[in-house]
């Protein structure tokens, strides 16, 4: 198993990631890792360099590069060659914590799609409130700004295999992001949706969900489009700040008995923390390439980036891409037959 | 000013809203009410009963009743007969806290819509985080689930004149809800809604705002479509509640050093409850019509409705509806004469 790393990725490159990886080694101590970055930037943090290629390239996008331009131009760039290695079979899966748009860029226009998947899209597993081993693949969080009925479906088919052979959960529960509960609710987008949803064999569509009710483990799988998404995950990390920086904000306002009860809940504030963070799980995988190309946040750390190699571990092991490349063929040998 | 009132929509009707409009009379000593509702369950709460006009009547739209066919078989109800009121010319505006659905479509098919306006849009005053006297407006909340680019121009103009005429805000600034702050981003719907929003005279756009930021305070209107800004509100809504039931559940869990905690707290958290609570800048406006319709929240109590006739009575007294129609009547002149 080879997994090619962007180690020039991300807010805390190289440190984080070489530091994740090295805790990623102790993990699974076979997995060969050709880390593409720079050289001296890297070597302080390999405090064991066995199973370990590095490539040295003196070129990396910023975090403001525009994506494709930053691609197309930036062809040392350690993002490209990492893409590069999957591309041409030196290396089965790719990890960046860089730019996301370069790096959906690089998805699409070096790793490539799977033919028969239009529009690939942007799947992370996010937490489930009051359940800390409960957790839901939500996608499209934004790969795509304008998506067809069938983009969805696609979606729904790769997530579900996700939950089920990544996330262990059996017969996992889909559902459409709707504005309505009912059947008959929703955009002329998501009645397609629907329609289509319902007829896929072998899903287990349980109908539509409401924003509200996301994060309550209502279902394992949450399709959408990638404007919608994107919007919905964005509204929930705004809310999330802000109220905990209001509570914050009181809390400091509220003088010495305010100042007080916080320090006695200060155990009962961090296990909320805890709570939210979902970084556990992995980061957010490019999901319809022909290999796992993944992304963790910029601001990770070493523990996140060590997630985040297991997941592309799991998603290797348990052949999630190579199936579902063999799925879609022989869906497309059907539909030519028919 | 003569307002008709829905005595009977809500959770708590009559009783909540009789209430409220009794707070109301008392800053408004000159409106005239219509209360529509049953008489029997009404008269209780009329501790005083001039400008007070009560139609009664039997029937009223349930909240789980199918929005349309309520609004076309339930002739007698409420708030069809409000709506009536309305339409008649015998009240100048109306207001309920019963089924939204059932509203939006004694709105459109009965009140009627501005005739240049498509499509009329939710909107309500969002509460700024940090600020309690801030507020933002946002619309389409979901009265549409699908719009096209002209709809948002419209939503804009009609709630850019909100901001300015009943907020007091001067020069607006008009935002775009978008999956990016570029003007290059988005979907082929907020592309073209950006260059419209742009080109038009008399607002003051800024640009786009992601769904992260719609609590910041960063705009004084934030326009969406309909599914859109369904969806972002129900998440944030969402959220608030995950998050708040989280921090109560880990301190029910932290023994008694967290609950004595969480007592010394309880000013702060109490601090925090009211600044979420945006009801004191009244209702949900259904915008575009021929007059105001404004919607509070079913559990409402009898401040929020005293709030929402606060405002129904400042959109009247600055002729908000029938500046837009003039607005609007002389726009299409113009156009017509190109």
């Amino acid at each position: 198993m080879k997994i090619a790393v962007d180690a020039m990725g991300g807010d805390f490159a190289p440190k984080a990631i070489i530091e994740g990886v090295m805790l990623a080694k102790q993990e699974f101590p076979t997995i060969e890792f050709q880390l593409y970055g720079n050289e001296e930037a890297i070597k302080p943090y390999l405090t064991d360099d066995t199973h370990i290629k590095l490539i040295h390239t003196d070129e990396k996008i910023e975090s403001d590069d525009e994506p494709v331009k930053a691609i197309r131009r930036k062809k040392q760039a350690s993002m490209v060659l990492a893409a590069k290695a999957v591309k041409n079979g030196e290396a089965d899966a790719m990890f960046s914590a860089g730019n996301t748009g370069a790096l959906l860029a690089a998805g699409l226009f070096i790793v490539g799609r799977i033919p028969q998947i239009e529009r690939p899209g942007l799947m992370t597993t996010m937490p489930v409130f009051g359940n800390k081993s409960a957790g839901f693949d939500f996608i499209d969080m934004g790969a795509n700004a304008d998506n067809k009925p069938e983009h969805l479906l696609d979606f729904a088919i790769l997530a579900s295999y996700y939950a089920e052979h990544v996330r262990g959960v059996k017969k996992p529960r889909v559902a459409l992001l709707n504005n309505g509960s009912e059947a008959s609710k929703g955009s002329d987008l998501t009645k397609k949706t629907y329609a289509l949803l319902e007829q896929e064999p072998g899903l287990n569509f349980i109908g539509n969900l409401e924003a509200r009710d996301l994060l309550t483990g209502a279902a394992d799988v949450v399709v959408t489009d990638g404007f919608t998404g994107n919007a919905v995950l964005k509204a929930t990390e705004g809310t999330a700040l802000a109220i905990t920086s209001l509570l914050k904000e009181s809390i400091l306002n509220s003088g010495l008995k305010g100042k007080l009860g916080a320090v006695l809940l200060k155990d009962s504030l961090k296990s909320m923390k805890n709570e939210l963070d979902y970084s556990s799980h992995g980061g957010a995988v490019l999901f319809g390439l022909k290999a796992p190309v993944v992304k963790t946040h910029g601001s990770t750390g070493p523990e996140a980036v060590q997630a985040t190699i297991r997941q592309i571990h799991k998603m290797l092991e348990q052949h999630v891409v190579s199936d579902l490349v063999a799925y879609y063929h022989e869906k497309s040998q059907l539909e030519s037959i028919d």
